[in-house]
This record gives structure tokens, C-alpha cells and sequence, in this order.
């Protein structure tokens, strides 16, 4: 017998046989029967046992097999359930979970989330939180395959940290030193001159040295880099198609987690707001020197796209050339400012990106002018020698936009299995 | 003028203007004019510059836009070439590459096409090669997308080697060591027990120790596993449904870069061949007590399965227990043979997989059997306790995956920057 899927069992025919599988989400034990409800991955059923079948019913959390009969019955999860049942364990009982995964939310602490998380992400609403994921990141490649984009997978282990000196780990390779990539930057600009447009969907790693929600030591970076550009404009439209068309399959390919998590989707308009960051400073009440936008100010930034615009996102450009990362291109016009921009999502800073500097003596010049050495930048720079295109892009960090989506105020509460400071297990 | 892709000129109205985009790829000058080949990420387009704008044309490889007239000339590559065209440099002179990307192949060694990999793989066979892998991993995907399968995303930074304590990088954690993962194999089989069915597609890192043609220090794995089976077979359709849909990505995605490399895509039946391990040692002609298939049963056993059956692939089930990982399922029937598997490929093994252990009982006293220590597989083993349904997966290396597809006889050919005992750049 086919087995169908706990969502579909209100299309069975009532008084035909049906064959569910899944862990057993909650027992009751009533006088007269048990209700036995039964968790797949998609949904939950309810199976009715009444009698001596009753008797040593699996705990919860242990994978059965439940084969019986499909009965109409108003009060069971869409109007089906299965009564007569033979229940088959498919594995020894189950320890008791450490939280109770059958209550409607799931109430523990951080800690015992993160602790036990195997277990927790089984539970309903936490799963719903990865389906929302996992759909984001449908959407992210798809939007760039159908815009010409090559899928690339970049090395991790890398003989220098291009980011920054800080923050980076170490590894010992075949004895000698070795870093975990922080970001494939170098390598998506240099396959800017193969494939003109890459993106690459992969874990990028930080040594965080500091406890915060929003930092995590691995995070699942999304990349996207692409050549032949105009200017930094170009790539703020590539990001905007590309949030949409993440949203759109949140929407489309996770709609049941949508509605577990009862969240709202975001707004993508058209023409995402866009703002030079002199005028950000000015709306968000901030000193014309400031160098950078702070929290406060990406708070009231998102207040202000949202009462303005109707926008959940706003794009601020311009950031100052001397606070952005020495490869970002300047605005030719004044070079005090950068051809480099932030994504806002709901007053916090979702993606960066720019143009970048794309010609072998701008990037020699820039050392230069910021008093880099050389020596460590040799190869990275040294690739533009080789005939670079006018290019540009960005990254979105996936966990952070769930985060974002879900209004989770910790980053490792949508993260599988976290990694930071203290943690390294599970 | 919107930009029309190199590939897309055969399609222009001749005597209309257009403007192309890419890089110098030839540059040839004759006394009366000079014929610019300029090719973007489609491919090749001539342009033909005649009299005084002849003069300073850009060297090879400078990126290049060019406006002119789309003219119908038969000799021209598609038909249709660029005439009096306004030929505007992108960048600064590219340096003359290491090696001559115009010609039709590229026949530079290992080593110098390894030392200049960001340049060439932007010779358009090599770069075909990477094609086939996007399209692959495209493939991949959505069979599993529409199998009812959840992409995850695994920690790389873990406690302990879970696949053997050797050829394992180990990283300073905070000061304290981790290991990079070698698999994803721990966390798919627990997020069996979230999402039942899961599959990821990420860097795996093997220190490994010797020189060899088939291994390096970093690959793409294309990881799956799924819950509520009843035996390795069911594990072994899902394989084939997956290398049938990476293959028809190959063809549908990738043609034209099918068609450079002048490849055959192979056949995957409805039925792969099936074989189990003491049938194949037969037909390999290998002695009855051999614990595992050496290379040259292998390629006996690919030549059996396209002699006997006109398929590219054989699977081989059964492998003697002892001989594989310690999570393998042993036959109930005769627990010396094991429910595991190996999809051959042209006779070279490209996927390993099998049903797994899911009772703690049996993971406790496999241990015990083979004499190894409890505590290090502490935390795994205990993760069983939860209730994990029967279970199994596979996994697929993305480049060797690609390497046989192109026959190509070392697997840093289709590694896009490999790593190695000797290479950590670029």
C-alpha cells in the first residue's frame, strides 16, 4: 500500500485503507482510547486506538508505521483520521525529548534549543523556520539562472585572509599555515573574467571573537558578482530581482511554514527607496560626519522607507570610501564617497555591496593611500592585470535573512546548528 | 543600445547597429585591416576593423565593448560580423596571458594551467567543463526539489572526525582544536529525523596524504539522505532518479557546452544493472574471497554493463560489512554482506551509499565489534536514542562526477582552484 503523507490524508476515501509513517507527536491516553498523533514532514494525523491495541503504544518521538482506516471525523485535523490502526515501531522507544515537541510552541531556553538541537528543530514551528530557508535559497538561484549566471564553488582554505587579518582561523595544512576563507571574494571577481556572472551558495567563516545575536563563526553566505557593469546602480537591480525572487519562493515553496510561523511577507516593490547616505544621515537625525550608519540609525531608516514608501527594504548609497572594504570602487565625481551600498531589511543592514575597483593601478594606488603593504594583497591584486571587467556585487547572509523574516531576535535560533565562541557541537 | 550577446548576432537585422561586450580574444592583423575576435560568455564574434581605427587596438584578453554595424558575411562565424565598429578598451592593456587562449585547445601542462587557473578557465573548453558542473548541481537539485527533499546546511567546523581520525584538518577553534568536516554524514542522518529527507551540496575536506590523480584536499559533495525506507534499494532508485536528472541538466543547460567539448552524455536505463558484490568479483574474474573491488574489477565490471546491457552504469550492492564504514546496514539475511552500494561510472566508482544502522543497540554493539572506542562516537551514536527512522543516502563527488563525464584523467582539471599536498594557491 502507498503511503500517503499526513497532509493528504483528507483527500483518502473514508472506510479505505490508508498506510501513514512518521514519529509519534503525542500520546493520550484517555479511559477509553488513545489518540495517537502522528508527525511527518508534512503535517500531523490523527490515529485513534481504542481497546487492547492500546496497550504498549510506542512513546513519543519514536518512528512508527501506522496502517488502518481513513474515517471521517469533523474534530480531527482536516476532517480525516485513521481509526482500527495497526501500529508498527520502525525503531526502539525513543528517549523522553528534552522539551515537549507536541505543545504548540516551543518554550525552552536558548541554550536547550541549541543544546539539544536534533530534537528541537523537530518541532513544527522550528522546522517551519528552515523550510523558510531552504525555499529562500530556491528562489536566490533560480532569479540567477535565469539571468545568466554561472553556479561557482570557490576554495575555503585559502593561503591569506583577504578580508581582514583579524578574525580569521587557522589550519594546519599538511603542516604549514593555512585560513578558512572568509568570503570568496577574490575568487568571484577573477571568475567575473570567465564567466562574467557567478554566484555561489556557501559557508564562509569568521572567528568572531565576540558574543553578539547577530554574528555567528560559519554562516551560509549567498555571492553574487557580475562584470560588464556601468556602475554600482546595476547591481543594486541584480539584488533587488534577487530578494524578490527569494520572497516570492518563501511564498510559493514554503507557504505551509509561512503560515505555522504566522509571519507576514515583505514588500518588494519596483523600485526598491533608494538614498545617498548624506541623505540617510539626514532622516535618521544623524551628524553630516558620521562615517557610518549605526543600529539606531538603520532603525529609523527602515521606520522611514516603511511610512514613506510602503517598502520593507531601502537601499542607502555612497557610504564613504574610507570606511568600505579598499576594493570598492569610488564615485568618480567626488571620490569621497563609494559606489558601494547597504540593503536595509526592516531597519537592519541585510546585504552590502559595491562596484568594485577593477583596474591593476587603482587597487596599487589604494594600498598606497591606506598604508597596506603590498606583499599580501600580491596575488589578488595581481589579477587584474589580466583584463578585469567593470564589475560589481554582494552578499546576503541566509540565516540573516531569516532571521529578519521571522523577527528572531538571535541569529542562532534560525542557524541549524550554530557555531561560535563557545560552541561547537552538536 | 541594449548589448547582444556574442552567441546572439546571427539573430541581428544586417545594416542595424549593435554593441557587443567581452574580451579580446584574438587580435589579428593583416595590411588591410585587423580582425578582432571578441568573446563574451555565449561565445565568439568577429569584429573587422579596417584603416586608421586599426591602429592601438587593445591587446588579447583587455575587456573590450564594441559598437558597430551587424553585417551578413558568410565566412564570419554565425553569419553575421561587426563592421566599422568603435572599439572601446573596458580596462587598461591585459599582460599577454601565460598561455594562447585563441587557440582552439589549450595544451599548456597540469601545472601552468594550475598556476594560472583564473585565466585558463577562460579558454571556452575549459570553461565548458565547469558548464557541465553548474548544470549538474542544477540537476541535482531539482530532482531532489521535486522528491520532497529539504537542501540543508551543515556545520564544516566540528569536534571530532566522524569518517576516520586520519587525513582530518584541524583548526584552531578559539584556542582551542576542531577538525573540518570530512562529511556532512552525522547531520544529514540526525536532520533525517527533522525533515526525513534532506540533501546538501557543500565543500568536504580530506587531508590527504598521497599525490594521486583522483583525489584532493577540498570537494563539492552532493549529499542525500532519506528516512521511512525499507532497504538500500529504495536509496539506490532515488540515486538513479537523481544521476538521470543531472545528466538530462547536462544536456538541456549545458548543450553548448556539450558540443565544444565534443562529448557523449551517457545513458542512465530505467534499470541500472544490478549486481551483487560476489556476482561482480565473478564477472570481474576476482577470487571469491577479495574484501573489495580493486580498480581493474571496476573497469571490468564498466565494460560488462555497457557489453551486456548498453548502460554506462552498474551498481554494486552487498559489500562485505567489514569492510565498510561502521554506520553500514548488514543484510538480516546474512549480516557478512552489508545493504551498501557503489554506483560505477565507466568503470570508476563515482557514489558510495547504503542503508544505514538507525538502533542504538546496533550502533553500540558494532563498536563493540570492531573494537572501537565508545567515547569519541559518544555524541553521534547517541543521537539514535531520539527515534531515526531506517534510513540511507549517498553521496556524489561533484568533480569526479564532471571528470568522467569529460574523461579527463586528473580530477584538478574540473576542480575549479584545487587543493592539494603542494597547492593552497590560487
Amino acid at each position: 500500500m502507498q503511503r500517503t503523507l499526513c497532509t493528504d490524508l483528507p483527500t483518502a476515501t473514508p472506510g479505505e485503507p490508508v498506510r501513514i509513517q512518521g514519529w509519534v507527536h503525542r500520546r493520550r491516553e484517555l479511559a477509553q482510547l488513545t489518540f495517537l498523533v502522528v508527525r511527518d514532514r508534512s503535517g500531523l494525523a490523527q490515529v485513534v486506538v481504542r481497546g487492547d491495541a492500546a496497550q504498549g503504544l510506542p512513546p513519543e518521538e519514536t518512528p512508527v508505521e501506522v496502517t488502518g482506516t481513513a474515517t471521517a471525523n469533523p474534530q480531527a485535523p482536516g476532517g480525516v483520521e485513521v481509526t482500527d490502526p495497526t501500529v508498527t515501531a520502525l525503531s526502539d522507544d525513543a528517549d523522553t525529548p528534552p522539551v515537549e515537541l507536541w505543545r504548540p510552541t516551543l518554550s525552552a531556553s536558548l541554550p536547550t534549543l541549541l543544546d539539544h538541537a536534533a530534537v528541537t528543530w523537530r518541532h513544527p514551528v522550528q522546522r517551519a523556520k528552515w523550510e523558510l530557508a531552504a525555499a529562500a535559497m530556491k528562489g536566490f538561484r533560480d532569479t540567477l539562472d535565469a539571468g545568466g549566471f554561472t553556479e561557482i564553488a570557490t576554495p575555503k582554505l585559502v593561503e591569506s585572509a583577504t578580508e581582514s587579518g583579524a578574525n580569521v582561523f587557522q589550519v594546519d595544512y599538511f603542516g604549514r599555515p593555512a585560513y578558512l576563507a572568509q568570503s570568496p571574494q577574490f575568487y568571484k571577481q577573477v571568475l567575473v573574467g570567465v564567466f562574467e556572472r557567478v554566484y555561489e551558495v556557501g559557508p564562509v567563516f569568521r572567528a568572531e571573537p565576540h558574543d553578539t545575536v547577530r554574528h555567528v563563526a560559519q554562516f551560509l553566505s549567498l555571492d553574487v558578482e557580475l562584470g560588464f557593469i556601468e556602475d554600482h546602480r546595476e547591481v543594486i537591480q541584480v539584488l533587488r530581482d534577487v530578494v524578490a525572487g527569494m520572497v516570492e519562493a518563501v511564498g510559493t515553496y514554503a507557504a505551509p511554514a509561512v503560515e505555522r510561523l504566522g509571519i507576514e511577507l515583505p514588500v518588494v516593490l519596483e523600485e526598491i527607496p533608494l538614498l545617498h547616505f548624506r541623505e540617510a544621515l539626514e532622516i535618521a537625525g544623524a551628524p553630516a560626519d558620521e562615517p557610518d550608519l549605526a543600529p539606531a540609525h538603520e532603525r529609523a531608516l527602515g521606520e522611514w522607507a516603511r511610512a514613506e514608501h510602503g517598502s520593507d527594504f531601502v537601499v542607502v548609497e555612497g557610504y564613504p570610501t574610507a570606511n568600505r572594504a579598499f576594493y570598492s570602487h569610488p564615485d568618480p565625481a567626488d571620490p569621497h564617497w563609494s559606489r558601494s551600498f547597504d540593503l536595509i531589511f526592516r531597519g537592519t543592514e541585510l546585504v552590502s555591496g559595491a562596484q568594485r575597483l577593477h583596474r591593476y593601478d587603482d587597487y596599487v594606488r589604494t594600498l598606497e593611500e591606506r598604508g597596506y603593504p603590498y606583499e599580501p594583497y600580491a596575488s589578488y591584486v595581481e589579477a587584474f592585470r589580466r583584463g578585469i571587467p567593470p564589475h560589481g556585487g554582494f552578499a546576503i547572509g541566509l540565516e540573516r535573512f531569516v532571521g529578519r523574516l521571522t523577527q528572531s531576535p538571535n541569529i542562532r535560533e534560525v542557524t541549524l546548528f550554530p557555531r561560535d565562541l563557545h560552541r561547537l557541537a552538536p
